[in-house]
């Protein structure tokens, strides 16, 4: 028998092609934004299924979120259907991490502030007392040691850094990175050892306002923050009064607190209730994640590898555990 | 009998208590603008010694300048000395290269632009077809292949690129990074693998313009090009429009065609001759090199290493090849 395979909408026929390239050839796909007939699918890859297109099909087993995270709307109603795994893509896991750290290195080395001064002729910052500081021999805690978390271990420590990190459950971490790792209660004990503290965490009950001023004065004085989870790990009041005083030698984020609500509001949307536009210290990225322009080839080789390892009746990958909501 | 050392004058009184704090006990150290009486130092830190300070003292055997390189006035007199060595400090080295990793990744997500936009509550860019691309499993050709050049290759292998080189003598690697090593002149063949060009070269009568139009040209469409060497080693028109076409996909440049003549020259002046600093796709750094908070220590720590090696009756690191240049 053949695996079924309904996708919910498309972003582009070049997409379905390469995707269809890539599946094992006896995988059965229809493609359309109205439930088929016979309505026979085995898997559904669609972000926001509703009622009916999860119980239309009886052979349903599996629904796959074709991006990073789950919408909120999809976990809530899938908790009502615990024989339907829920499943998504970590394709964009090495672009993500590769942005942050980027950011890393460019508030480490105040590569904006020094490009900006440039450009209008402007070399007085070559004379001046640098804040600029080697990363190499200094220690970055990571919190959330995921895919994310774990790529990011390696790139800090390509560069000479050591690695800590801390993860809800350090006893599943199975690699091979010289990282100690930490149950992340742990977070107080570890956060003075911390001269760069990279957040890689999912936003939940427990990571919302994790960061606050407490945690970021228990930071050495000169340090680095860089968030890639989500804005509301970090307090933002905290965040700002640190890199204005000057206790957080600097910061990148690529996640907020405020994003457009319309297209029209795109080119005028701050993206925090504080000036952090006006920081010379802060690198402001704009929720790009793994925005990479290859990105859509990479998603569809993470989803056909999904699809045929279904096929192939192997454990499909990346389910979610909907509890921990990631 | 114990090792005598000259040092012309001084950046700082914390500099001479620093490097004293860090030398064997039993070496005789003294500072200062004029030659000592009596003139008996065996080795001399000063970066550009007259023929007076050379000939003054019939014990010296060795000149040290205390940074990176070594200037060309010093060059053309050591020649005339062949019994008198001259070294100089690698403190500078991760430093430098850790500039050129990260204005790689600066270039190849697109930081600075991004982060004007949303400094102006721009969020545009977020919604375009993106530039960034995910430098896992892409090539870097790294030019040239001493310390700086390797520490760059340890951290694009960290990032899980592949690495390749070029060095002059590439017999002469003994370390164990996993990286293909070339000869120089092997260059024209390497370039089309090239997604990434990092130049860590020395100026040279060889280096001198190496990478023109053709070079550029021989390079993958969308490639990226940094440049931590010197500025003449690119080619400023080649550059300019293989940015402006697209050909190239990004650059970055710590190395300049011209530099500030005078201290009043330093807000004014421009680093090349076309508008770099008009191309967004361009990162501008003001010849920083390895300019961290921390440098005089790294230099007290170099320096120290060198004088008492020379104490010890071991090898004086660091001795520079003055035909080679470097």
């Amino acid at each position: 028998m053949s695996l079924q395979v309904h996708f919910y909408r498309l972003q582009s026929s070049e997409f379905a092609d390469e995707l269809k390239s890539l599946l094992d050839e006896d995988i059965n796909i229809t493609i359309g934004s109205e439930i088929p007939t016979p309505a026979d699918y085995e898997i559904l890859i669609y972000p926001t299924p509703s009622k009916a297109w999860l119980e239309a099909s009886p052979n349903l087993r599996a629904v796959v979120v074709p991006w990073a995270g789950v919408p909120e709307e999809t976990r809530g109603l899938m908790v009502d259907y615990p024989q339907i795994s829920i499943h998504n893509l970590h394709h964009n896991n090495f672009n993500t991490a590769e942005l942050g750290f980027a950011l890393l290195l460019s508030a480490a080395k105040f590569i904006v502030p020094m490009d900006q001064a440039l450009r209008k002729n402007d070399w007085t910052p070559r004379y001046q007392q640098t804040k600029a500081i080697m990363l190499r021999g200094r220690t970055a805690l990571i919190l959330g040691f995921g895919e994310i978390g774990q790529a990011l271990g390696a790139y800090c420590l390509g560069l000479g850094m050591n690695v800590i990190a801390t993860k809800k459950h350090p006893e599943q971490y199975q690699g091979e990175l010289n990282v100690k790792i930490f149950s992340d209660n742990q977070l107080h004990d570890l956060l003075p050892k911390a001269d760069v503290l990279l957040i890689a965490l999912p936003l939940t009950e427990e990571t919302e306002d994790l960061i606050g001023e407490e945690e970021i004065m228990a930071m050495p004085k000169g340090s680095i923050l860089v968030n890639i989870g989500r804005g509301p790990i970090v307090n933002q009041h905290a965040l700002y009064a640190a890199l204005k005083s000057g206790h957080l030698r600097s910061a990148g984020s690529d996640v907020w607190y405020h994003y457009p609500e319309s297209k029209e509001a795109r080119t005028d949307t701050p993206p925090a209730d504080l000036p952090f536009g006006e920081l010379e210290n802060f690198v402001l990225s704009p929720h790009r994640g793994g925005m990479v322009e290859e990105v859509e080839h990479q998603r569809a080789h993470a989803l056909a590898a999904l699809l045929n390892a279904a096929n192939r009746d192997q454990p499909i990958p990346n389910k979610v555990d909907l509890k921990a909501g990631y």
